[in-house]
C-alpha cells in the first residue's frame, strides 16, 4: 500500500472520499435487508458486511488512531467487521457472517453516515499518512465495491428463483469474430512494477499496493499475446469438442477439480432448452457469444490455453503489453451500470487490456524482488497472501473506474471463479 | 395423521383455523425481514420458510385438491416450500434455505393472507375428508410453531451480540429444591397409545397423528418415576463432579460425540464471569436453578440417569404415568409468552407430566404393533422418521397450548438438542 | 455377560477352550502376513488384530488378574490390542489398525501360544468367577471369529485383483423356488429372553450375554413371519423392478444413505457381463438365487419389506418364532468351511431360523426391561452399544457352530452390511 | 525429461541399470511382506508398490513398445501400478494402494527379476531413443527409491511400538554452532536450467528433467545466502520464542494450517521426558542440536525465515549460488545407509549446497521461459504438476548418491512435510 498520497488538496480528497463511498451505497441502493444478509459461501460477504468493514476500516484506522477522542460507533462492532487483521485482535468466524440479521442495514447505513461525517470533518486536518490511510481505505472501499458484486452474483444464483437485482441490457447477437490477432512482441530486459521506488510510492506516480512494488528489472523472450480476450463463441467450441472430458489437457489439480466437483461448464452457466444460459445481476439470460468468457477458475484457462495450441502470459509479458493500452478506455464498473463483461470493440481494433474480464496469468502471486510489506496492521494487507494464490490482471466490468492501472496485481486460487475471471491467450515466438 | 375430523362445526373449525394461522405470525411479529430468512443450521429452517412452509401445506393438500379451478399463488414456490414430501416431487435443499433473501416476508406475509382468505371461504364447503386434513394442517401448523420457536433461537444465538428478540422474564433465585419425589408405580398389562381404532381416530377422542397409533397392550413391570424433571441446580452438579469427563457413564456412541464435539455444558450455555449464562430468545442470561435443564441431547440424558443410579423411563412407562395428570395445566406456550421452561410448582405437590421440557425416553421411535401410515402423500408424515431417532414426551415451554395429550409422541436423533429437551428420572422397582 | 458357568468340569472347559482357541488360527491359516495386516475400513480390523484382541481378553481377565505372579508377553501390546474398554485405559485408534505391520503374524501366533500354554495350565485351578470370564472369553473369540471372516472378505473385495482366500463350493443352479410360506402364529403374553434370572444366567441354562437377560414377559398380537429368509432370486426382482429407486420404499435416513452412496445392489455385487456376481471369500462368482440374499443394511431389509407389502419381524416376533426350531440344525461355520450363506433345505419344509445369514429385525438394541450390565470392566461389554443400532437374530453362515441360541442379540447400525445379514418378511395376522 | 541419453556403451548402461534396481531392493530388504504393504496416507505408497511401479515404467515403456513380442508378466498388473499416466489408462485409486496385500513381496521381487532379465538382453539392441526412456527409467527409479525412504518413515511412525528397520548410527553432542555465515553474491543477468538447449538434453550435458529446461537468463539482484542450511539448535529457540504462536510471522494459508492441524513442532518430533524426541527409520531418538532441521513444511520456512528477519531464497538465487559447490561431495543416501541429515562441516567451512535436507524456495513449480514438455506418455512427467506447489533444490541424505544436480528441481505442496524438507536462509544485500 501506499506510505504517500498524491498531491490532491484534502478538498479533492474530500469530494473523491465521498464519491466513493457513495458507489457503495449505490451497489446495495437495490437490495433488502434479507439480500444484504444472506452469505453463499465462506469466500464470500454479505453486502451489509461489505458496507460495514469498509467503514470499520476508517473508523479504526483514521478515527480511533489519527482522531483525538473518537469514541467507537459501537465497541462491540470491530469483533464483526474486522475481516483478517490479526493485529487488530479476534473477530467473527467468516463463514459465519451470514448469520448476521443483526445490525439491520438500515443501522449499518446509519453507521457509515456516522463515521463518514466524522471523516469529512477531519479531513482537512490529517497529517499526509493519515491521508496515505485514506487512501489505502478508499482503494480498499474499491476492491469491496467489486467483492458486493462477486458475492451478490453466488448469493441470487443460490435463490431457485434466479432473481435479477438489475434489468438485463440489450444486446444483439453478431456474426462470428475472426479469431484474435496475435501481438509479437520483443522480448529484452523489461521494467516491471509499479512506478515508484521500493515499497513506497512517489507522489508523482499515484496510489499502488505495496505487492506491486519496488519496480525491477525482468528479461523477457519475444512472444505473441493476443489482442482481446477470448469469446463466449471460442470457450463453446472448446466445450463442444470435449475440453473438459479430456484429461491431458488438464494440470492434475485441475483434473481432480473437475472430476470432484463434476464441473462442464463455467460458473453460473446452465443448460436451458434451446442453449446455454448464464446468471448474473441482471438475472438468468442467454449467454452472448461476443463476449468475453468470464467465471472460469485458472485450471479451466489453463486447459482452454493447452486445448488451442498456446499458453497463458505470465503476469510480466501482460505487464509489458499492457503498457501501450489506456486503462481509462477500458470496460469498467460506474453508478451507470451494469455489470457484465462487455463484447470488445470492432474494427478499427484497439488492443484493449483493461476491463471486461479479469485475465489470468501464468504467474503465482510471489513478492517481487526486494519486495517489503508496510509497517504496521495495514501491512497485513497483501504479504500474507503471497501462497497458492495466481495473478490475475486488467479489471473488469465489475471493477470500479479509476481503480485499475498496468501494474496492478489481484490473485486468486487457481479453483475460484466467481470473480469476473476470464483469460487472454499467449505464445512463444 | 387422523382421517376423521373431530364433531367440530365448521365455525368451530373457522375460528380455531383462524387463531392457529395466527400465532404464527405473532411469533414472527419482532422480526426483521432479514431474522426470518437466515438458516443456522441444515436442521434448522429460517423463520420465513416455516411461515411458507405450514402455507403451502393448506394450498397443496387443501386448495388444490379440494377447491376447484383453484390456481397456485405462485407456481414456483412449491419447489420452495415442500420440505420432504417425495410423493408431492422435487424440492429445494434444505441446507440452502437460508439462501432465499427472497420472496420477502412481506411477500410470504401477502402470500399466508391469500391462502387463508380462499380457506376461510371454502372451509363451510369441506367434505369430512378434506376437514381431517385441516385438523391435520393445524396440528402441522402447531409442530411448526414449536420448530420456529426452537430455529430462532439457534439462529440468534449465532449472532455475536446475542441479540434477544424479547424481554426477559423476571425470577427471583429460591432456596434448594428437595430430591424430586419417586411415584411407585404398578406394573401390568396397560394400554399404551391414542384411543382410537387403527390408524385412525375416532370421533370421540379427537385428533392424533398416526404414529401414535393403533392402540395396543404392553406389559410393565414395576416402576418408579420422578414426580418432575431433573432441573438446572441438579445438572450444576452432574457438571462439577465431572459428569461430562467420565467415558464409563456414556454411551459409547454419546462419548464419541462428547469428545468430537468438545461438549461440556448443554446447548446455548456459556461461561460467564460469575457462573454459568444460558442464550435464549430473551437473550443472555444467567442459568435458573429452578428450572429443568434444557437443550440436552439423548446421551446427556442417559450418562445424567445413569451417574444418578437411575434410568430414563420408556415411552410406555411415561405415558402411563402422565395418564394422571392434566395436559391442559402444562406450561406451554400462547400468545402471552415467554418461551421458556417453568419451575416445578411447589407443596402441595402436583405431580406434572406436561409443558416445561420435553423429556427424554429410553424408547426409540419405531411403529407400535399393527401401525399403519395413513395413505397419499401426507401418509410420508412420521413412517418414514421410523429409523435412528427417540422418543420424548410431554410437550414444552415451546409447544403451543392445546396441542399436547398423553400418547404425543416428538422424536429426535439422539444427539440433537437444539429443542426444549430435558429429562425425568425412572428406576426399577 | 454370563456370571456363572456351566457345570462343566474344567476337563470339558480345557478341550473347548483348545477347540475354540485353534479355529481362530484354521481361519487365519491361508493368509499372509500382508493379508493379515491390512484393513479395509475403520469398521473392519486386521486379522493379526482379532488374533490378538481375544487373547489380550485371556491375558487381561484371566491371566493378569486370577494368576498370581503373571507377567505380560509385552506391556506395550495392552496398548494395541484393548478394543474398547474405557475402564482398561487408553488405546490405539481403531481406525489406524491398519497401520500394525509390527508386530508380525507369526509373533502374534506366538503370544498366542504363550497366553495359552499358561491358561491350559491355570485352567483346572480357576474359581468359578474365573470360569465365568474364560466362558465369556470363549464366546468372545467366537464372535471375532465371525468379524474375522467379514473384516477379511472386506479387505479381499478391496484388491482388484478379487483374490480368492479358499476354493468356491460347487452349487447347481436350480428351479425357482416357490413364495415362502408364511406361518401363522397366535398372540398372547409370551416370555422373551434368556432362560435365566436377572442379569445372571442359571447353571441349568448355559451361557448367555447380559443383553439377553432378563427374562419377561411381553404382549404380542397374532403374526405371520415366513419359513426361510428371503432368497436372492427374489431379491432380483425388487432391483428389476426399481427398488432402489423409488423414494416411497425406504425410510428417510434410508433413502438419504441411497442417494449419498449410489447404492444399487446388495455389498459385494458388481455387474458381469452375464449378471450379477457377488465377491466373497471363494473369490468373484456368479451370485446364487437359490442363496438367501446376504450383505444388505436394515434399510435395503426394510425397503424390500414394503415392496413385498410386508414387514420386518419384531426382535420378539422372531424369537418367539424360533423357539420351534434348532439351532443346531442350522448352516453355520465351522473348520470345515466354507463361508457363505445355504440355500434353504427343500420338501419337506423345515422351518429354519438359524444359520445362512443373520436376520433384521425391526427392533432397536435396547436393554430389556430390568437389564442390568455386569460388574466390572466386562461390564462394557452390551450395554453402552444400546443407541443407534438394530437387533439382528439368529446367526450366519460364518456364526462359529454352537454360538447360537434363540434369544441371541446381535446388533449393527442401520447402514451397515459387511456382515453376513438378510432379511425374513413378517406382517400382521 | 531427456530425449537424448549420454554417450553411454550399453554396457556401462548395463552395469548402471543393475546398480540402480539393486539399490531399490536393498532399500527393501529389512522388510516384511507387511511392512512392504501398509500404505500411512494418500501421498504415501506401499514399498511394495514402488518396487512394483518402477518395474512397470521399463515394462511399458521398454519391453512392451521396444521389444518385439515381449508378453506382459500379468496383464491385470498395469492397472495396479499405473502411478498417474492418463494416457495409459484407468488405474487403481491412490489411496486404496494400501489394500493390495496382493501380490506379495515375494511376487513382487520376482516380477522385477522376470522384467530385469529382459531388460539386460534387450539393452544392448536399444536404439537411441529406447536409451533415453531407460535414462528416464533410471531417474524415475531413483526418485522412487527417496519416496520409499520417506514413506517407510511415515508408515513406521504410525506404529505405536516406533520400530527401527535399521540401527542408529552414533553421534556425540557437540558444542552450539555459530551462527551461519552469509555469502554475499552480485547481481546481474544470470544463466538459469539445465545446459542444454530446448527440452532436450544435448550428449554433453547429461540427463536433466523437462522441467530444468531450457536454460534462460534471469535478472538476479544483489543477495545474500547462508552457507548452510538452519539447524535442529536453531529450530529449538524458534519454538521456545512462541514462533509457532504468532500469526503474525505466518502466510495467511500458513496459519490457517497451524491451527487447524495444532501442528507445534517438525513432523515426527514428540516430546519425550528429556527433551524432544524424533522419528526416523533408526527408531525413536533425541533431536541431535547439529543437524539440519528437517521434516518441515514450506509454511514453517517462510515463518522461521521472518522470524529471523530473512526470507527464503529463490529457485534461481538458490542454483546460481550452487553452482560454486560440488554435488558429489552432498551427504547423500547409497547403499551403506542410514537415512539421516548429516551436520554441517566444520571450519575450515565448506559452502555445501547439496545433500542433507532438501531446502524450500520462495519459488512457485511453474515452466521456465519457452518450457515445452516431452512428446507421448512421459510427457506427463512433469508439466501437469505445475500448479501449487514450491519448488525445493539440492538433495537430501534419502536421495541417491549421483542423482542430483545444480539444476534439479524438486516440488512438494506447501503443507507437505514428510520428505526429508529444511530451509537456508537468504537477504537482500
Amino acid at each position: 500500500m501506499a506510505t504517500q498520497a498524491r498531491p490532491d488538496t484534502s478538498d479533492s480528497f474530500a469530494s473523491r472520499y465521498a464519491a466513493v463511498r457513495q458507489l457503495s451505497l449505490a451497489i446495495a441502493a437495490p437490495l433488502s435487508d434479507a439480500d444484504a444478509t444472506i452469505q453463499p459461501m465462506p469466500d464470500a460477504s454479505p453486502a451489509k458486511w461489505h458496507l460495514a468493514h469498509t467503514t470499520w476500516f476508517f473508523e479504526t484506522f483514521l478515527l480511533r488512531d489519527h482522531v483525538p477522542g473518537y469514541r467507537a460507533h459501537d465497541e462491540r462492532w470491530a469483533f464483526l467487521f474486522n475481516s483478517y487483521y490479526e493485529a487488530e485482535g479476534e473477530r467473527h468466524a467468516r463463514p459465519r457472517r451470514g448469520m448476521l440479521s443483526r445490525p439491520s442495514l438500515d443501522e449499518v447505513r446509519a453507521y457509515r453516515g456516522a463515521v463518514d461525517a466524522v471523516m469529512m470533518a477531519a479531513l482537512p486536518g490529517f497529517s499526509a499518512e493519515a491521508l496515505a490511510l485514506v487512501e489505502l481505505g478508499l482503494n480498499h472501499e474499491q476492491q469491496h465495491q467489486e467483492l458486493m458484486l462477486m458475492d451478490l452474483t453466488a448469493a441470487m444464483a443460490e435463490n431457485p428463483l434466479k432473481p435479477a437485482v438489475w434489468p438485463a441490457a440489450p444486446w444483439r447477437p453478431r456474426p462470428d469474430y475472426d479469431a484474435p490477432r496475435m501481438l509479437h512482441i520483443e522480448g529484452g530486459v523489461v521494467e516491471i512494477g509499479h512506478d515508484g521506488t521500493g515499497p513506497s510510492t512517489s507522489l508523482r506516480t499515484g496510489f499502488a499496493f505495496d505487492a506491486e512494488t519496488p519496480r525491477h528489472q525482468h528479461v523477457l523472450r519475444p512472444y505473441q499475446i493476443a489482442d482481446r480476450p477470448v469469446l463466449v463463441q471460442e470457450w463453446l467450441r472448446f466445450m463442444d469438442e470435449g475440453g473438459y472430458a479430456d484429461p491431458l489437457l488438464w494440470l492434475s489439480d485441475g483434473w481432480a477439480w473437475v472430476q470432484a466437483e463434476g464441473i462442464e461448464a463455467p460458473l453460473y452457466w446452465e443448460k436451458g432448452e434451446t442453449g446455454w444460459l448464464r446468471f448474473g445481476l441482471d438475472g438468468l439470460q442467454p449467454v452472448n457469444p461476443a463476449e468475453p468468457v468470464c467465471h472460469i477458475s485458472y485450471y479451466e484457462a489453463d486447459a482452454y490455453a493447452r486445448w488451442a495450441g498456446a499458453r497463458l502470459p505470465t503476469e510480466q509479458e501482460w505487464e509489458h503489453a499492457a503498457r501501450m493500452s489506456d486503462p481509462d478506455a477500458g470496460d469498467f464498473f460506474d453508478a451507470a451500470g451494469p455489470v457484465r463483461p462487455k463484447p470488445p470493440l470492432e474494427p478499427p481494433r484497439i488492443e484493449k487490456f483493461f476491463g471486461g474480464v479479469w485475465e489470468w496469468t501464468a504467474s503465482a502471486f510471489l513478492p517481487y524482488p526486494g519486495f517489503r510489506p508496510t509497517e504496521g496492521a495495514v501491512g497485513e494487507y497483501n504479504g500474507k497472501f503471497m501462497s497458492g494464490q495466481m495473478v490475475l490482471r486488467g479489471g473488469s466490468s465489475g471493477t470500479p473506474r479509476g481503480h485499475m492501472r498496468a501494474s496492478y496485481r489481484n490473485f486468486f486460487y487457481p479453483h475460484q471463479r466467481w470473480m469476473f475471471s476470464g483469460l487472454r491467450l499467449a505464445k512463444d515466438l
